[in-house]
């Protein structure tokens, strides 16, 4: 398979490109892991940092683990942590062990979050929306970061070897908050490695990447204990419905979140933008231009799993056989079908939650 | 007894009087509190905050607590320490609960130092030398920051409360290590209210005010929870030997600390500034200055429980009939001996440091 950004050509391409190469990133080759998934396949995964290392742990049957953290605010979550769980359930099947950490002490710190509301929002939505994504539970280490003393104990000691112009730089402000969640996270990230010296793998959206240059920085500069620099693999955003780069809650009509009422995601997908003609003779002689449709992107990235179905699509709009109508008609009713699947898989999670194997302090 | 900053009127007197107008704080009175110790008698104990609502505790016989940490760095501690645990002990005397944190994270967080070691050291030396100098270990509560979860969680609670301009014009500058060294000590200030809901006071140094600043903020910022205002009282710096206002490190041989070798100390005191005239005969002449002298203030604050035994040597310098050399002679000899019994308290209380009552988390 070709060393691709994206195998579709996104119009959104150029800036991810662009990032690549101003965050000193290396682009994701799929050949380079097994099996890719669906996300790696198809260019919604794009670069990373130490990616060779994790591909030969999994060459060579070396361990290592996959590592993530919900931040519970809220009761509902974006579609980039559908990607992330999908990351984290990939590198989980090729021998990873997974770490999923709830963020409630950072939840606090920035958001003013109590922990027994964190702890509540984790239980009852959070953690069964990762297992009803695809975590596979049994094999995930889940602890709450107000528990560990280890990582509290990391974050206190990482922070004497941080300065506040350096912090600045990294995420361009700075506020008390802030700092005591970035070094937390920190701590969170090396973790594992207390327990065993292993590689591992943060996969995030790339507007994540402060945490991981910061945390890499910090391991730089520890002289005795030697953790493994952090790997990480970065996917692109969810677009924004209307065509921007990255789907935001600040513009709810633009905006779909899990889970979501199905009348108001039909009502959304609507209205996208999409890649179509100004009219409909138009398009059926010229074909659409997938390229710009946010439907299209939903699809790659969310909901077609099978690449021949997707493949279909594409020259179906190329063609101009398939026009923009039919195709959010079928979009709807993919999303309906997913929303409900959701939903029923977070409910059944939830009864699963008091048996999962939480570290114990 | 007079509402006065420092009955033997010492030159370093005005940076005080500036440092009450400067920081709004209360002159201290110690008619307000039952039978003033030495340092409040003598004007080494100049302000505070919020003491009426202790006094009143005192009175009433409600409870209160007082609190202080221990930084474990170093083998040794300066004289300033010696004034907390005096403070401390008074308190405890009247009715106080008093709290003994270990301040390891901060520690950490603000000097490398690493949880080990700073046990270490707080078993081996700090938490002995307080109760070398008259802390009650029977009616004292110890804990390590980096053992007690309620204090972290507080950390990261406050840090949402402040912001980093705030944290600068507070302390003047801020790095990471220093803002979680400080959140974290106003959950220590405040952990003993989770307890009970009661006043503490905590009695420091002139220059930690801004963590009593940053404390009644953050105090005056919560709405949920009810926390009394910290109270806090403050003492004096103990003068360089060479008469600038704080004995400070950086100055070696007009610095002691406890313990050090009785010669290095002796040599030091010999060299110490006084207010000792050109000539011998000007002296007995005209007298001695005692207001200029470092080594009065060092009887004043430290050597010299005994008022009467103080009036004696101000009136006999002012009237010339005891001269330097023989003062200094003397105060040799006390501070010898002074340090002979430190040393020896030291070694007996080393033996019941696993006998304290240390909170068990």
């Amino acid at each position: 398979m070709a060393k691709t950004i994206d195998v579709y050509g996104s119009e959104l391409v150029e800036d991810y490109a662009k990032t690549i190469n101003d965050f000193g990133l290396e682009e994701f080759d799929p050949s380079m892991f097994p099996e890719p998934n669906r996300i790696m396949r198809r260019g919604a995964v794009f670069a990373g940092r130490d990616l060779k290392r994790i591909a030969d742990c999994i060459k060579n049957k070396k361990p290592f683990y996959v590592l993530s953290g919900i931040m519970p605010t809220g009761d509902r979550i974006h579609f980039g942590s559908k990607l992330v769980v999908e990351q984290i359930a990939y590198f989980q099947k090729h021998g990873a062990q997974a770490y999923i950490l709830i963020a409630d002490l950072e939840a606090m710190a920035s958001r003013g979050v109590t922990l027994e509301q964190a702890k509540k929002r984790a239980y009852d939505f959070h953690i069964p929306a990762y297992i009803a994504l695809g975590l596979d539970p049994k094999k995930t280490i889940f602890y709450f970061q107000s528990e560990n003393k280890d990582v509290v104990h990391m974050a206190y000691e990482f922070a004497k070897k941080i300065t506040l112009s350096e912090f600045k730089s990294i995420y361009g402000s700075a506020d008390p908050g802030r700092i005591m969640s970035a070094v937390t996270q920190v701590g969170d990230m090396l973790y594992p490695q207390l327990e065993e010296r292993m590689p591992g793998i943060i996969p995030v959206g790339i507007d994540q990447d402060p945490h991981i240059r910061l945390a890499r920085d910090v391991i730089r500069r520890m002289k005795q204990k030697k953790f493994f620099p952090i790997s990480s693999i970065y996917h692109k955003f969810t677009p924004s419905l209307d065509g921007s780069i990255k789907m935001s809650k600040s513009k709810p009509e633009s905006c779909i979140e899990l889970p979501e009422d199905v009348n108001a995601v039909t009502r959304k997908l609507k209205r996208a933008l999409t890649g179509g003609r100004d009219t409909v003779e138009e398009q059926k002689k010229l074909g659409g231009i997938p390229e710009k449709c946010m439907i299209f992107e939903f699809y790659k990235q969310h909901m077609l799993e099978n690449d021949a179905d997707l493949d279909k699509i594409y020259n179906d709009c190329k063609k101009g056989t398939l026009l923009c109508g039919q195709d959010k008609q079928d979009a709807c009713e993919h999303m309906a079908k997913f929303m409900q699947d959701f939903v029923n898989k977070v409910e059944q999670a939830k009864k699963i939650v008091p048996k999962l194997n939480f570290v114990k302090f």
